[in-house]
């Protein structure tokens, strides 16, 4: 299909079923792509963060992004993350997107690699050049340790080289400036202002996103689709209502023992552990290496469901 | 070739020269090789960071690995840098390289992901254990945002998942911890432990560090080799003197001006000029998105190399 | 006075003018508190970052808190920071702050050294045993490198050694946190959670925040006030608009050259450049070591003040 | 005294003993002054990292340089820490060390706020020309998080603004530079490089530097002090093996449980325990709000003394 301009609504990362031997539950991604199309999400985000994109292999993504863009056949914009250190490993993946038929690549700054301004500019201006679709600028500063500048992006967005920006970096009032900057000028009119942040999606909202791209989003959609049909319609005691029930839903991600494992262990194995309790997945394991959820903690995530009402 | 243990000596980085087009420039590799083990060096890292192997795609690598191992026919022993962000890529690596005949491979902590060092220690296990070559840990906190312990990494050794340890972390006290630690334990003596850091190699050797995995030794092979001489021989004045001609050589990692490019185009930009003023490799081009080098920092690198005698 | 319970309302962080010889100059202090009583804010805030804290000797603390507190003479509630180190050195600032009349004090984890959880929980409670006054936590994690927690802060409301919060996290997503955990539990009413973020008041207070602390009062405390009254009085698209304004208007943080001086340099000689050529403050020099604006970019902050209709 | 030219030798950061209710144990700190002194060290720093100066308020600080600069009477230098957040504090600081009869100071970069190269070199100037003691520059990124490069040290060196260095960046090749440089330049001959690196002190006088300031130096400087002579007389092999019954002995900064408790909890809880069960001091309580080691972890602290002959 041909992506909306400017992207908007909800636009869950979609997680990545897996195997317990780590390979991609195809099965289980279809019904997680139907359990997000009934809850009435308006796009798919393959292969971000919350998709386990960094542990995935190629052939793991290519799975991916096949199995979710034929299932979808166009009633929905599909976004692929092209997640990798620098711009020759991107295009690959990019290319391989662009054939199974995605709408738009999502790609963060150069990682690994020290990079600078100057580079990260570069860096999208070659992808974009060569991909042959719209390149949304994925900030992500706790993933790749620099942060996308407003001007940076605005810039990128006039000369034509962005479509948008997915925003995780949790600095709202950066994200605003963008979002006003992206007002103010007359020349991105399609640019597409998109928020990572779960826990703030009215306030974008309010601030004038487009869009938003919340993890959480797998295991509740239908709420997140309220929340965004309340803030459209101006419904803004109802829109608090329901995101406060879904910051409260957000606690499980830190179900997982801080002495036992890391924040993405923690935060994806309750996402996964959410979809399996929710009926929605064959099995809530995480990729390698992250640790796996005891009983104890997967029993919490089940009362962080009951307390949203969705168990 | 079997891989000695513990390895020791002097095994450079192998940059990777590339065409103006960014494809890998063969013939310029393998006179690079050439020119390393004309030098005489002890054995060879090929896609390690000097090499680029964050810029490089997949075919690039495979290319890279089979040229070198091929073209050295067991001479030397050959690591392989599996440099990626998680478990499952990095053994896709590992495989590539276990194919072209790579005598052992070169892993870092997972990255991009948020990790932990139970996460960390689980990484090396399921890749030594899959991978079937020795498996270094390599010690690179700039790149992937953690530091590998003491303690994770000899008692990784001890429990055979680990073959050695390239350290480039800058962190000299910490080696010591680990060279140390190493000689305290009976039951690890083949672990091999090296250092990236080309300006105290003479110290690392003093405290009982096998070899050094110098990113300058792609410029001067023969002064790291005598300067690894001159330190097993005990010569230590004709070792300071060497050492600190490398030293003053390795200011050309600085001739980029740093409102212009980041740390990283500089300083392989820099190695890169000097190989190609050297006659060495037949372009000095780095990957995309790094910035080229002036001609005037060239011409500051060639500077470099006549003031250390090599133009 | 008696600190309200819980403090609300726009509580700006008081410039502290200077004269060119880096002395506090009185006279600007007691118009800048006139200035901002006369836009409409509910309390000051003095010593905090804004006020150059760490900039100024004890001596000059011991000026700016007795002018300011003489001068409101309990009109307003007075807020002093007790921004130093670790716990004793604290106490001395807060007694200080205690016996100039002080109504509560602002206080950091401790920084410069190597801190953990349980330590800067103890040098909470310490300082609030020990100093008869209420202690508000000040959240900075880009000037001391530690976040506090939202279970730590609403544990220690709950104990009754924190009397508030003031948040300069820059993370939203974590306060909302704090602002709801405050509501969910019974025990502490009266703690009163204030933002530092001057681009995102209107979503602050949106999502139950107490009141702000916006460095940018200095120089608009009128608009500050009147975004705060739209927002009580639920008139949400004027305090959008008045929030868009205050938005360009920060954008003044920016003009000094980052080639040539830190942001701190910019961003406080900003301000004060604003208050100079508003008349409220004779200077606009900033302590040392800082870098002086220059003319141009002193004339650029003008040109945000015209367009924000101040001049 | 007049301080030497460069300073040279064993410099110990003085430990700060306190009684259990945070005095200064005036008694105790006279005696480990006798203990340093008896040891063979060259030289005195007080109120440095070591010394908990960050803990420390202004009386106790006088109370220590009062007390070590009369206690010692001009048979040794004694530098004295000016360790505060920006420029006006510092000289405060200054002047009174300057006042005590310190022979030189100690500064750190500009911290808490964000500074900038040009701020810091503008702070060291307006110290130096205001302080009337030769200024030494402190790199400690862990604390400031900013590093001193190269260039600036030696530019400021050359201007005389500087004294010399004392360098606890852990960086040995940045540290290497600035020896190499120091020697290059004919402009700075006294200038002092010294080394805070407890565990690579004989490849840090290898390499040329002056001096060495260890932290552990409290607990053994007999030891250092051997070490130094070691260096110094070229016998290399003794100079390894002294060098390594410290770097056992150093273990000891470790035995606090990091779920209880910070690195400067730990590291600075074990000297002033070791110091404590040698004798030296009555009390081996660390400043608020510091944990103090278990009696578990006390005892751990003996063997270390014990392994390496110290009890």
């Amino acid at each position: 299909m041909t992506l909306p301009s400017p992207l908007s609504g909800v636009v869950p990362p979609v997680c990545t079923p897996l195997t317990p031997d780590n390979e991609v539950d195809v099965a289980s991604l279809v019904r997680l792509v139907d359990h997000l199309v009934a809850g009435g999400v308006d796009g798919l985000f393959v292969l971000g963060s919350s998709s386990e994109a960094a542990f995935l292999p190629d052939r793991h993504r290519a799975v991916v992004v096949d199995t979710v863009v034929r299932h979808v056949a166009g009633q929905l914009p599909v976004l692929a993350g092209a997640i990798d250190m620098a711009t020759l490993r991107v295009l690959d993946h990019a290319r391989a997107a662009a054939e199974a038929g995605a709408d738009g690549i999502v790609v963060t700054a150069p990682f690994y690699t020290r990079t600078h301004p100057a580079e990260i500019a570069r860096h999208y201006r070659l992808v974009a050049g060569r991909c042959g679709l719209p390149v949304f600028a994925y900030d992500l500063p706790v993933s790749v340790h620099s942060k996308l500048g407003a001007d940076l992006v605005l810039g990128l967005a006039a000369e034509g080289t962005l479509a948008g920006l997915k925003d995780s970096s949790g600095d709202e009032g950066a994200f605003r400036e963008v979002v006003l900057g992206a007002r103010a000028r007359g020349d991105i009119s399609g640019f597409s202002v998109l928020t990572g942040a779960e826990l703030t999606v009215d306030s974008a909202l309010a601030m004038g996103a487009d869009g938003v791209v919340p993890g959480l989003g797998n295991v509740d959609p239908a709420g997140y689709a309220r929340l965004y049909a309340y803030c459209r319609g101006g419904d803004r005691e109802r829109a608090r209502v329901e995101q406060e029930r879904l910051c409260a839903l957000f606690g499980m991600v830190r179900v997982g023992d801080p002495a036992r494992m890391g924040g993405s262990s923690s935060a994806l194995g309750a996402f996964k552990a959410a979809l399996f309790l929710r009926g929605v997945i064959d099995c809530p394991v995480t990729a390698d290496p992250q640790i796996p959820l005891s009983a104890e903690e997967v029993g919490r995530v089940g009362k962080f469901l009951a307390a949203a009402g969705l168990l």
